[in-house]
């Protein structure tokens, strides 16, 4: 990709979001303005790069915008979720250009395959060579050094598995793996990059409940890429017992089957509702939902409980790394919104240490659910096109 | 200070702990040998710097290694405890030249008094005009904007005191504010510089207990430099009730008001044993941790089950932010060190997500009782001799 100022000059091309021009440029990247001359002329070369507008400020020349040409780099990402798998096409710019959603096959080998699938077919929508590299989010923890999900507690019949070196074998791309809640935070970040400051705590609720943190735009991932662990945080002394041998912990508190337990046990939802597989605990939860979404008592009891729990939880945390902002998503999100905003203003009203210093907003994702497989292919973006770019990409076998 | 690129080679060579000759500045720099000569010319002249040994590698030229003078500069530091105040003198190299410790006046006027006549001495042991400002660790939560500390659990007569103007004012120095815990762990990665990879988690256990987190040797400090609240995680479901309304905090459950109630209650320490004022408390957790050492089994019991309970906590977070190392420091530390240590260490192996992953370190303070101080000290240096000082230094009124 050329030298490190024509990395340093496209990663802020790239993170401008707006156009920029090559003054703007000279004063951000602290380069003199030939140097980012010179660097942009090769840029326009490779066709990374376009000129759009020209900008009128004040008396003096007019300045040429500047933008990525979004055609000239494609990264796609895939999330794999128990219950469903999703596969974005992103291109340079960020925008999705294609994506799809199936249902979670059993095992890892169907998962590689069906990821495989999709990524053969969205990549006959650009031209030939244009993709950069795969980007895979997988429920932790995952070794990202050796590229592998080890026993991960949502997938149980995955074992210790070589994610990384089987995606790239089985489409020929450059992979990289990243947990599922840090690539999400990537994704949000990349979509809120216009208000980057301070500290923020991600709270994904997928299948599984995981957080992510940030810092100045940055995910602060930890030593091994597995930062985010929060299944046994005690939120409730009186709450339900954990495998762990604890009582109350956050994972089991507002775990899919528990809720949907309650709701059966509650007679809000028929008793002989499947919800055996994650798919079936799916969309028995989404039942559940809609039973409270229509003001059924019971439902709604279920779900206000589990706000509290969570935003007991939430509130722990956001003490503990004194975050002004929490950002929530994942397909649970949308089910919980109601309940949990509201039991998280009361808890952080009360409760909050931070509450007489500052604030803490409580927002709902801005990217949705495809934040996981977008924040994936986000990753593969940034290890191509970001200075320092990591090491984490593993090319396939052979290449 | 002068210039950028004499901050920059200054903090370099104070970085490095050792001395350092001018090509290797020029390498990690990446400024250029000539620019790093200029530089170091000055640095020469206005005295931050001398000339030691000369070292010779292979066939080339000695090279003159370069170390801080350690007497151009000196920092004063302050922690404040409800137990004690500490006050240190620290010269440029990071060595504690003097060092008192006074037991906690009440009230913060008294505490203001009381720091500034030990800074006033030790003022009189350097030349004048070398001591380049004063640092205060307070307990939180702080505004560090405002400087001020604001209704501390741990200090219940505060209120809201405007503390850092009001020792600028007492002292005529530019002071600046950081909470306790964060000072603290400034002053363990400066002591262990040399090892400043990964994420680290580090534990205070003074009179209250508080958390701090680094990534790479820099203290993660939260969107208003409050991180680290930890009081209130729930560490057992089963432990005492807190004033919260929930039950088993981690700090009700290791507080010392509550261990030495529980040993008044078990006959470990007499009855009429005084433990009303913070100083009573540490004397009778002294006699406590005595009699635990003498094999005393209630007294054992106590402290186990007060370490079992800070060790869940220690690996939630542990967890949570996926830390490969933990240090423990604070007056308390030494007395729970045996009963902590070697139940973080069955915590680790049987609860921790991360244990197929990587092993977890857990140390004890390399700085000891005057991390506090010293970490304030050193904060006060960064601020003065680092690139990008940050803002924090207020200056006296009127000067």
């Amino acid at each position: 990709m050329g030298d490190y100022n024509q990395l340093v000059v496209l990663d802020h091309i790239r993170r401008a979001r707006e156009s920029v021009s090559r003054v703007e440029l000279a004063a951000v990247t602290g380069l003199s303005v030939q140097t980012i001359s010179n660097v942009v002329g090769r840029l326009l070369e490779l066709g990374l790069v376009e000129e759009g507008a020209r900008q009128i400020a004040g008396r003096g020349k007019p300045r040429t915008l500047l933008h990525l040409r979004p055609g000239a780099g494609y990264a796609l990402g895939a999330h794999i979720d128990p219950v469903s798998v999703t596969t974005v096409l992103l291109d340079l710019a960020g925008t999705v250009v294609d994506r799809s959603v199936v249902p979670t096959p059993d095992g890892s080998d169907a998962v590689v395959e069906a990821i495989a699938a999709e990524v053969a077919r969205m990549r006959t929508l650009v031209p030939d060579g244009e993709v950069v590299g795969l980007g895979v989010a997988a429920p932790g923890p995952i070794d990202p050094e050796a590229g592998r999900v080890i026993h991960p507690p949502l997938m149980p019949s995955w074992g210790d598995v070589p994610l990384r070196d089987r995606m790239a074998d089985a489409t020929g791309l450059p992979t990289l793996l990243e947990k599922d809640v840090a690539a999400a935070m990537v994704a949000e970040l990349w979509q809120r990059s216009t208000d980057r400051g301070g500290t923020t705590l991600f709270v994904y609720l997928g299948f599984g409940i995981g957080f992510a943190f940030a810092r100045e735009g940055e995910v602060l991932s930890g030593s091994s890429r597995n930062a985010g662990e929060i299944g046994h945080l005690i939120v409730d002394a009186d709450g339900p017992e954990c495998f762990c041998g604890h009582r109350g912990c956050l994972g089991v508190s507002v775990a899919l089957d528990r809720l949907v337990g309650e709701a059966v046990d509650g007679g809000v939802v028929p008793a002989d509702t499947p919800r055996t597989t994650p798919t079936e605990l799916d969309a028995a939860m989404a039942r559940l939902a809609a039973a409270a979404e229509d003001g059924v008592g019971g439902a709604v009891a279920i779900l206000e409980r589990a706000g509290r729990r969570l935003a007991r939880g939430i509130v722990i945390v956001t003490d503990l790394i004194d975050a002004d902002s929490v950002v929530v998503g994942g397909a649970n999100w949308e089910r919980l919104a109601p309940y949990l905003t509201s039991a998280a203003r009361l808890e952080f009203a009360g409760h909050a240490t931070m509450r007489e210093l500052h604030g803490v907003g409580v927002d709902g994702s801005a990217v949705g659910l495809w934040v996981g497989a977008v924040g994936a292919a986000s990753r593969v973006l940034d290890a191509a096109f970001t200075p320092h770019a990591s090491l984490l990409v593993a090319h396939p076998t052979g290449s």
